[in-house]
């Protein structure tokens, strides 16, 4: 073992940026997104990076993950013993929450959770000590930049008592219809994708009509995270066939994608980052076939070379890979980018929140993270992540973080702040 | 991406080194066994090995194979183009055979046959570079050793023609429980596994509780090679229960094995290396709970990360893990060894060949493996793979396989040479 590749030091620095009025069946995007970034260091002084979610119980059970993986001093090939680190700092863990997903992914792996930004650290500072990118790493770039789709939300025009921002108002199909030019406009996205279950779902597919209307040719997604019954379910896949390219999470639970999925009137691919998000829900998932895309996450899928292994198992049983997300910075893009780039068989556009945070507000550096025509990242050819921190922005998204007094992410609450009555209880039609 | 990590050639030589007369269902080792060693050698001049299978057909894919690669210039990280590269050559191939299997193990995949030793010579090199054992890249060590298994043979005293070699003649319960003593006196494995497939049932099954009375508290393991009918089968599992650890291909093909899995007489683990030895087994496999224990063997299951692909299936469907073994040299044991060491859920000690070839030839420098007491193989840890070519071993295994007149593995043509009427026609009892 190279003796420069023991880590002495982990740094966390939880960190706030703008975001915007983002409606969703548990509510509405507060005005700040939180998030984690973790630093990992040699004793070379070497650093790597990591980014995962900001909710204080997530930032506690990370310090405890850190102080058990600087206990143990191991190298940063050792991740073997770094998920065993992180494990042992979850036992008799009786806290619940920190998802960082307002409730929405509940069922994940916590192990894996306070994992995956570890293991992406300790792969940056592999790749730079080989001198080669994080994709080489996972076996070598099969596409030199990855597309990412157009994420579509119905949104308020701006966080209640502030000006409108910069994309206003999109309530209604003609509302979204406009969004996605505007996105489109910027980026090129190629694909489209819409977060619903914040409508009557008739509304919904209307929009989704309109957007094939005005976009002919490009790949459509809609995702209501659960908010409908089986038989709304039912009811909206025949109404999109053969115009959405996946239904993202109609119904809730493994039997109820597996009822949808495995219904005469439906013949939709389902898609899911809700039902299936943990390894321990591939058995019965696959046994019953109750989906057919799985939106991998490495946030919460235990890092890069579980969301590997997670592929691995998609090809194996045919099952179609794509990519969920997150509001997130540039680490996290950059890794996404990296395993993207790096798996064969991801078959869609990868989802990102990327232009819905201001343009100013990141963690690393400018310039490593480059758009290219069609709505993709190219995936960086420097060592590691390819993306360097910039002290100077996190410090200010830092500050950010300390004074912008959230410290979970709940959706739900600031709606009903704003909509006494709002009830995040799913199914809602 | 490191200069100095670009393929620039490609050797394979094969070798031939001396083998001992033992039995199994499809007839008996020849004199020689044949292997291929792989040299990947970049433009800095650093090299990495890899070894396989020595039959022609094989052989031929590999030269084809190599030839692809080097066509392509890859670096020692682009494992998913030397894959596709590996794939490519073999599009059109219309020959059969070339397992290397003698016949026993026909259906894995030819991509990932030939794909393998490119892929570990790969890894070797990334390890060099990096300063790193191949366990780090795999994520850690787990275990310092990998204990093997006493990996028994009915066999004959020697060669006909012949002298007795050193372990002299095995033909009924007695000649194994000293042949294990023999084999365990020099190694201190804690594990046995008996060859069967040879004799009538009775007869191994009188020899495993031989062993159980002569070892008490040692695991044990039987492996007929699917000799057996379903009944056979259902018998054996009844009369062994609580004395072997599993039984493993007591039937042919996943029908077979689930058939004897699921009956309610038999309530013993089955492990196979050949039933399912491809990924596109496991799914029917694993539908109807054919196996619960899967041999895995890098050398057909496509390269190292692939096999820890395997593993995380297996830990995800709770399938447990085993190694399986064929005649081999050093390369393929440290291999081995690094894998199995970097794999947390590998409960079983492994197969290996080793103590059937003569202690003297081999490819690779002395030294380089160490055995320790429990039969176990310390995990290397210098750079890569931790072992070096030794020219002039390569150079007398490459002479003796010019001289030797074998070109593929025939295990039944060499039985019938001396027993005319035997059959390999499967399953016999």
């Amino acid at each position: 073992m190279s003796k420069s590749a023991v880590i002495t030091n982990i740094t966390i620095t939880p960190v706030a940026f703008h975001d915007m009025p983002l409606l969703n069946s548990v509510g509405v995007h507060e005005p700040f997104a939180l998030r984690s970034i973790i630093e990992v260091i040699t004793d070379a002084g070497v650093y790597g990076l990591g980014e995962s979610y900001g909710d204080d119980t997530h930032l506690e059970r990370l310090d405890r993950a850190a102080k058990n993986i600087k206990a143990l001093k191991p190298s940063v090939y050792d991740l073997n013993a770094i998920y065993s680190a992180c494990a042992g700092s979850l036992k008799g863990d009786s806290t619940h929450g920190g998802d960082g997903m307002a409730g929405m992914v509940t069922t994940a792996s916590t192990e894996d959770k306070i994992f995956s930004p570890f293991e992406v650290a300790c792969l940056d500072i592999q790749g730079k000590l080989a001198g080669i990118p994080v994709s080489d790493l996972l076996g070598g770039r099969v596409r030199d930049s990855v597309p990412y789709s157009a994420y579509l939300f119905y949104k308020w025009a701006g966080h209640p008592g502030e000006p409108d921002d910069e994309y206003g108002a999109a309530l209604d199909p003609e509302g979204l219809v406009k969004q996605a030019k505007k996105i489109i406009d910027e980026y090129g996205f190629t694909a489209i994708k819409l977060k619903g279950g914040v409508f009557e779902p008739a509304q919904e597919v209307a929009a989704i009509k309109a957007l094939h209307a005005a976009f002919p040719g490009i790949p459509l997604r809609l995702d209501p995270n659960a908010a409908w019954t089986l038989e709304t379910s039912k009811w909206v896949a025949k109404e999109l066939a053969g115009i959405v390219e996946y239904l993202e999470d109609p119904a809730g639970g493994i039997d109820g994608m597996a009822a949808v999925a495995n219904s005469t009137e439906a013949s939709m691919p389902l898609a899911t980052n809700m039902a299936v998000v943990a390894f321990n829900q591939l058995p019965s998932s696959i046994a019953q076939n109750a989906v057919q895309v799985v939106l991998s996450d490495h946030h919460f899928w235990g890092g890069l070379r579980k969301s590997q292994l997670l592929a691995g198992i998609c090809h194996t049983w045919g099952m179609r890979l794509s990519m969920h997300s997150n509001s997130h910075l540039g680490i996290s893009l950059a890794a996404m980018t990296h395993l993207a780039g790096a798996t064969r068989n991801l078959d869609y556009a990868c989802d990102t929140h990327w232009p819905w945070k201001r343009r100013e507000e990141d963690v690393i550096a400018d310039g490593a993270l480059r758009w290219v025509p069609g709505g993709a990242v190219e995936v960086p050819t420097k060592p590691g992540l390819g993306i360097e921190l910039d002290r100077g922005k996190l410090a200010k998204l830092h500050e950010q973080y300390l004074t912008c007094g959230l410290r979970k992410r709940d959706d739900t609450t600031y709606m009903q702040k704003f909509r006494p009555d709002f009830s995040a209880t799913i199914p809602k039609w």
